[in-house]
Formats: C-alpha cells, sequence, structure tokens
C-alpha cells in the first residue's frame, strides 16, 4: 500500500482524503495542518499533526499530497515538502508555472515532486498539448464553466475584510458557439469567458475598495469582466456552498481541406472532490517514479498513463488498449 | 529532420504523407509499396520502391509508418520492420493486440516499435485509462459513429468477390442518450452500435454466400447486428467515397454522493487523414525514446505528451501547461 500525506486540509484536503479511500492500493497515513490538530475533524480517523511536525514523517509517507491555496500556500511549501518528500500539489497559477517548478525542481533532488496536477494545470494541459501535436493546422480553445473555481474564490477570501467569497466562472455563450461551430476565432480571455463573484464581508470593510482589489487582482482578474456582488452570510450559505465547476478543450484543425474536431469536457459535482482525485492518482505516478530514480519536478507532460493506473501494464494492453 | 518512410501507400498511407508535410520537423524520404513503383502516383514527388526493397534503406529513414491493414498486413509486416527500423503501426485488431505486441517486442531488439497508435486503439484507449485512473468508481462507454471504419471495410474487401466495399458504424441512440444522462447502463457491444455495409460484387458471385461470411465474420462484424447491402459501383462511388469518422469515450463516476462526467469526442472528415496524423505524431516519440535507447515494443500508455510534441519542454510548459 502507498502511504499518502495530507499538507492541508481543507476542501481540496477532505477531497484528496475520499480519493484515498477510494484507490485499492493506497492508505492515507496522516493528516498535517496550520490548524490545532483538536481542532480538525476529519472523516477517516486519521491522526492529525500540525504541519511542523511532518518533517518527523519522513519514513512513514511515501507521498506528500499539498493541498493548500496557490496563491500564498504552495511556493512556499512545495519546495520545503520536496525537499523531505515524494509530492503532488496543483499549483494552478499558470503565468508563474515557469518560475514555480524551478524552485520546486531544484528541491526535488531526492525525491519525486509533480506540480499543478489538477483539471486545468492538468487534464486540460494534457488535452491542449496532445490535440496540437495531432493536427499542427489547428486551434485550441479552453472554455470554463459555469462552475465555481476553488483558486479564484481563495484568491478572495485571503482579501484582508473578507469572511467568505464564491467564484463563478461563465462561458461567454457567444464565443462557445462558433468554436463548436468549427470556427476559428482570435478570442481574447475576456471575449470567452467572466467572472461573477459572492463576497460576504467582515464588519468595519469597504465594498468599494474591495470591489476594486477583487478586479484589478493580476493573475486571476484582471484580465476578464468580473462582478462583485456582496451579500450577507445567510444568503452564502444557502447559495453558495456548491462547489460544481466544469469546462472543455475544444481543437477544430486541418488536413488540406478536412476539418477535424477533437474535445473533451467535464462536467463535476464537487471541484475538490475531483481535482483530490487527480492529485491521488498522480501520487501513484510520483511513487512509481521515484522507485526508479526519475527524481525532480515533475508535469503531466512527463507521465505516461500507465503510471497513473493501479493495474498491471499487461492488464492495461488487454483491457483498455 | 525526422526521415519517415512510409510501408504501404494506400488511404493510411497518403494521410501519413500529408502529416509528415505539416509537421514541422520531419521529412518523407521514400514510400514503399507492393504495386509496381511506377503505378504510384504519390502527392509529394517522394521516390517509391518495391517494399522488398525497403531493407537497404536503414540509414536513410529513421522511422517506418506502417499503412497496411491489420487483418493480414501487419502481422507479417511489422516484426519484420521492427527488427530494422523504428516503427509506428496503428493496427486495431483489439482482442489480438497481446499476441501482436508480443511478436513485435520480440523483433524490437534495437528499436522503437510503437504499436495502435491510431484513435482506438490509441488516443481513446489514453483516455479510457486515464479516465478510469482519475475515478475508480466509474463506467466507460466508447461509442462510435456515424462513421467510416477503415479496418472493417478493409476486411469486407479482402472477402473473394469483393471489389469495393464501405461500412458505416452506427451509435444506437437510446444508449447513447442514457450515458450522456448519466446512467451507468450495462450494454454489450451489440446494444451500443449497429455496422451497416455497402459491397460491389465481381460479376459471378453470390450475395447470400458474401452476407453470410461478413456477419460471421470474428472481431469484426460476429458480435454486432449488421446489414449487409449490395450495390453498383456507379452507387458506391456516388455516395460511399467519402471517410468521415468519430465517436465518444464517455465515463460516469461518483466520489460519494458526487457524480462526474468525462468526455472525449471527436468528428472527423477523414479517417485516414487522423489516424496518419496520429501515427506521424508518435513517429516522433518513437525517434526520441530510440535516441535514449528505450527500445521494444510501446503502447499509447507508455508515452508521456511531451514526447509527442516538437516544442521543447520548456515552451510547452510556459504555452500549454
Amino acid at each position: 500500500m502507498i502511504k499518502i500525506g495530507l499538507a492541508g486540509y481543507g476542501n481540496l484536503g477532505i477531497g484528496a482524503a475520499k480519493a484515498v479511500a477510494a484507490a485499492p492500493d493506497m492508505e492515507l497515513a496522516a493528516i498535517f495542518s496550520r490548524r490545532a490538530p483538536d481542532d480538525i475533524k476529519n472523516l477517516s480517523n486519521v491522526p492529525t499533526y500540525s504541519i511542523k511536525a511532518a518533517k518527523s514523517f519522513i519514513n512513514d509517507i511515501d507521498v506528500m499530497l499539498l493541498c493548500g491555496g496557490s496563491k500564498t500556500d504552495l511556493p512556499e511549501q512545495a519546495p520545503y515538502f520536496a525537499s523531505m518528500f515524494n509530492t503532488v500539489d496543483s499549483y494552478d497559477t499558470h503565468s508563474k508555472i515557469p518560475e514555480y517548478i524551478k524552485t520546486v525542481d531544484d528541491a526535488a533532488k531526492k525525491t519525486t515532486a509533480v506540480i499543478s496536477a489538477g483539471w486545468d494545470p492538468g487534464l486540460f494541459s494534457i488535452m491542449r498539448s496532445l490535440f496540437k501535436s495531432t493536427i499542427p493546422d489547428s486551434e485550441t480553445y479552453t472554455f470554463y464553466g459555469k462552475g465555481y473555481s476553488q483558486g479564484h474564490s481563495d484568491a478572495i477570501r485571503r482579501i484582508e475584510g473578507v469572511s467568505f467569497a464564491a467564484q463563478y466562472t461563465i462561458p461567454v455563450e457567444s464565443a462557445l458557439n462558433a468554436v463548436k461551430n468549427g470556427e476559428k476565432p482570435k478570442l481574447t480571455p475576456r471575449e470567452k469567458m467572466r467572472r461573477e463573484c459572492f463576497v460576504v464581508l467582515k464588519p468595519g470593510f469597504d465594498e468599494a475598495k474591495i470591489r476594486n482589489i477583487v478586479i484589478t487582482m493580476p493573475d486571476y482578474y484582471a484580465d476578464y469582466d468580473t462582478t462583485v456582488n456582496f451579500i450577507d452570510e445567510a444568503e452564502f450559505n444557502k447559495n453558495h456552498l456548491k462547489m460544481f465547476h466544469g469546462g472543455m478543450v475544444l481543437t477544430n484543425g486541418n488536413t488540406g481541406e478536412n476539418n477535424h474536431k477533437m474535445e473533451f469536457s467535464l462536467s463535476l459535482d464537487s471541484n475538490p472532490d475531483f481535482t483530490g482525485s487527480i492529485m491521488v492518482m498522480y501520487a501513484r505516478a510520483a511513487y512509481k517514479m521515484a522507485k526508479e530514480g526519475l527524481f525532480g519536478a515533475k508535469t503531466v507532460f512527463d507521465i505516461p498513463v500507465c503510471y497513473l493506473s493501479h493495474e498491471e501494464r499487461d492488464l492495461l494492453i488487454s483491457d483498455l488498449l
């Protein structure tokens, strides 16, 4: 059994714990959190420790899943944990990945550290690269939603004065339809999707100021049409706790006069459950690659699908090829 | 530039030649055919030789694309060519792949031989394995069509007495809708799709006998509801030369009470163009893997997507992750 540790036990950590329980070849060994261990109710009766205690578990954990946020947690935690453990994270600040992977790779001298293994970046990245390599004369489009985005909601929650926040990403329908019809329009991020936010403020904070911080936030909001709605906690709890999401990667390509469409789409009741499931799948790859001495920071581009399955290669070939 | 050879220059070979021309890092070095070289008109002004002459081109070709049929050509040609060249084929008799890969692997001692690299087996196989590994508590369905199947048409054309044949695979709509709605029905191949064939006979052959050979053909037709229509050559040329195809892999999965849908779908004007494009993409992988000494028979499960792209890994990470 592959022994899994969780660093962080918010929504993503809970999703990852469920995925470990569903994996036939894994067991959850320990949970680490910044919160006081006694405050954490976990679903699996697994021992919970302060995140500072993790370093004494080097021999007890095969892969550590880093379930913190991309904005502040992971840039600090990923190199730290990768220096000791095989790790998987779902770092999702696309524009900063080149810088991020270098710091993780420098730390992962004798470990395997899979970065950005969620659904985007992650499965969607695989599709973008695969589709483009299949048909070079092509245009590829990524659409999100409608759905709740963990990373973007997290980014708002970290603003001083915010109690709760939910962000929904919504495709611009006219753009989506054009691509589905086989057209190859040039679309900016703003023309493809818009962002709608619902925010609960702590007493004494100013709506206009917080709105401005949100809509000008680089990487997350500045490049999109964003609306920010301020609501009270009761309304938030009633309408904004469902973390559904989805999206699609669409490629329209040509071989001479012939048109070809490729599409990958996801419709997810729970974004953190699904992202946790992907991280757990890549934990299996990290474990296998580390056994083979394939150390350093890895991406979804570097890992063949046979490393992701608990089945033997012969069985994959006979059953799924 | 990666130097590509084509063994076989039917529809698939022509599609592969177009894909080589579209690849920025490849050139077509030679075409080999069983037909007399002078009979072959090729689009690319590339020298054409008898397939028997191929062995004298070992130093001139980096990867040989095997563009013959699965029924009789590839089982004979793949081990022969893999003993001399890096190869890629799109062998598509699913039930015989375990036996096939062994004979190719035995031959590929100092070469890299990628087998079954089309869209199914191939891209669809990647999705089936990836989806199942992501959500273990799931059911995965493959639907084909409506579209023309090369392999199945080829199998009919090889029956004595058949001049021309076209086979269309058609999804059973009620089954497809149930899966799209998130249901997890148990479906036999027969319940998922049906097969419709249009056949032109040579003079003096018996329709009833040929129909019986088709509908009882193991692997290809015996497990499906198949209709065989006999038509004349004029009607065939008017209505049955378009080799469009498509299909989808659908997975309905659960993490506890939450439902998740994953879908991969293709809509293709030309099946051989698209299959040829996939083979060319895997030729790049075969070339890179051979350079690294990763010899033997490989499947799409064994090859990370970074081997499929002509772009450097750093650029994939910054642009597509």
